[in-house]
């Protein structure tokens, strides 16, 4: 099959279509024809050696795809049946190996190109705001890069949830598109200090920015508030001051999804579907795609969200390959 | 009244019965007269200034006590009630005013002296390993300071929430204290490192060395482990690598029983109550005295606590003042 692989490891860039083996099937696993990928920014860390996929998983970028069940393997499925995949690799390909667990259903009236814009995201936002900081109506939830893929599906899923959202974002654009997605309170890093404008206002932060935002985000929490990382683009290494902790309960957590065991991802999917995908259906929560290309153009798309210009997701469609 | 009070605010240990106020009841509270207070660690820390008592709790020191209502206030209690009482300040002294919702039942069988020994760790423990990290059957436990008075209880209710339970103390003799009480690993932190010991084996770890043990803390931790810091004994300022918690999906939490609001403590009351009470009343867990003086006596029983020959809690009877 075709699939995209870093052609020189010593240049990110060199992202080609190439010709490798489709994937052994393993118990439990279902060959999916992929229809369409998208874009996460870890895939641009692993194309630069700085995100190994986890052991047993497909050497191959790609987190999240879209498409048809080429071959059920040992489970029950259909040949034929359009999924939604969450992956640990392996997307960027004509065909991938998917564990059983990791399959979702495509959204009401949802091209396969447009769900596979919303599975690492929703996922993602899901486990960490909702199966863990549990957050609910009243309180006050932070998301810092608002106008990025997960920040344009957080804000919904969390005005969903009832909670007033604050969000970050670099530009006045982007907050515009923050705001219509619903976010209350806009914030841009580059001209405000967001832990002035809410200091011990903010129950839940989802952050993705780390060692660098670490002091404010303690400083924006309030009383039982919990700082849930989940990037660390501003770095890994901090001071803390526990001091900070203790009077107002602050907790602070780091997850990813993708080192999450097969279990753990299905448990994260099985939830995902029964508390998100009924907003999917109805429209309440939305995709947002900034663009589409083709899956050969993969090397255009990891350029183009580098450059800081995309709100919301970049989907790869494969296409004839 | 006479209450125990820093004589000289330059020595801490000029700790001295001496002639105060009585204090007002607010609404709400009752007017206990003390029998029997005990001693924390946090004590030693208010007398020596470092720990100031939250905004509106007495100047006293004593965050526990036993005693009987004197009067009953506003509340529907009866005069010659004996309760035991979490206080955020005010233990040391003939008579102490206690919002209503931090009164506990004696417990069966219990002298009031005994009561007195119970009611903060009891408080401090729940809270954290019981209502915030959820200790479950089959998870493994470390506590830090297994001979001391939250270590000593903490002991024995993480084997009845059906844990395996590790220490580390600072002698063969704390430890033996600590096999006794159920302790199923005994690490000798001034010999062993206790992170060598349990890499990755911790779901939760109750921490009360803060900064100096942060890494070796992380490195104990399972996946989905809970850090829970109650003190500050090795520091407050450390450095951290957040990159060590996402893959584990590690969580670090601070919390303190004294800082909570009325409100919160009366949760944390009426939950202990419920949960631990019943293991106290049929003696499933009990108090673990060290030795038992006249409240005129705080002095040395503050010296006695700070010299580190102490397990389990001291108690300061009130008498006849
Ligand atoms: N742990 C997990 O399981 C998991 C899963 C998915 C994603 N992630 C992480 O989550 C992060 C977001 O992923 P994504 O796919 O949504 O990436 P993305 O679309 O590239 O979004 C990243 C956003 O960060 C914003 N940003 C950059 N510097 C910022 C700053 N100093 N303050 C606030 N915002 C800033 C950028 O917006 P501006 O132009 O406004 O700066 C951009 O919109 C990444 O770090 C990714 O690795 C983690
Ligand atoms: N946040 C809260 O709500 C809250 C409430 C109650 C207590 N606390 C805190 O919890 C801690 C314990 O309180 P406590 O009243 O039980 O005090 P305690 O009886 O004095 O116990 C402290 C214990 O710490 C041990 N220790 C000293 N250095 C150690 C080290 N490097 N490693 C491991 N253990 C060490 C000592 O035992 P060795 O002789 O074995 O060293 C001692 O048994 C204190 O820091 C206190 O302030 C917090």
């Amino acid at each position: 099959m075709k699939a995209i692989t870093v052609t020189n490891p010593d240049d990110p860039s060199s992202l080609e279509l190439t010709e490798v083996d489709t994937p052994q099937l393993r118990d439990g696993e279902v060959l999916v024809k992929v229809h369409a990928t998208s874009v996460n920014r870890a895939d641009l860390l692993q194309a630069k050696g700085n995100y190994p996929p986890p052991k047993g998983a497909s050497e191959i970028i790609g987190l999240e795809c879209a498409g048809v069940i080429e071959d059920p393997g040992t489970t029950g499925r259909t040949t034929g049946e359009e999924v939604a995949c969450l992956l640990s690799g392996g997307g960027y390909a004509e065909y991938v190996a998917v564990p059983e667990g990791q399959l979702l259903p495509i959204p009401e009236g949802y091209s396969l190109s447009e769900a596979a814009a919303v599975v690492e995201v929703a996922c993602t936002v899901w486990s960490n705001l909702g199966m863990l900081a549990g957050v609910r109506e009243g309180q006050t939830v932070l998301l810092h890069g608002g106008a990025g893929g997960i920040g344009t599906f957080a804000i919904q899923l969390c005005k969903q949830l009832g909670a007033t959202v604050a969000v970050t974002a670099g530009s006045a654009e982007k907050l515009e598109t923050c705001r219509k997605l619903g976010a209350d309170i806009l914030i841009n890093y580059k001209e405000q200090d967001f832990a002035e404008e809410l200091t011990g206002r903010c129950d839940v932060i989802l952050d993705i920015m780390g060692a660098k935002y670490l002091e404010q985000n303690l400083k924006s929490l309030n009383v039982d508030g919990q700082l849930v990382i989940i990037g660390m683009q501003g770095g890994r290494k901090a001071e803390i001051n526990l001091g900070a902790l203790l009077p107002r309960r602050l907790s602070v957590r780091g997850t990813t999804l993708r080192a999450r065991s097969v279990e753990s991802k299905a448990e994260v999917v099985r939830s995902t579907v029964e508390n998100v995908w009924p907003l999917l259906d109805d429209g309440r929560v939305t995709h947002h795609i900034h663009t589409t290309l083709p899956l050969a153009d993969a090397a255009k798309a990891h350029a183009l969200l580098d450059s800081g210009e995309v709100t919301g997701k970049i989907v790869l469609e494969v296409g004839e390959v």
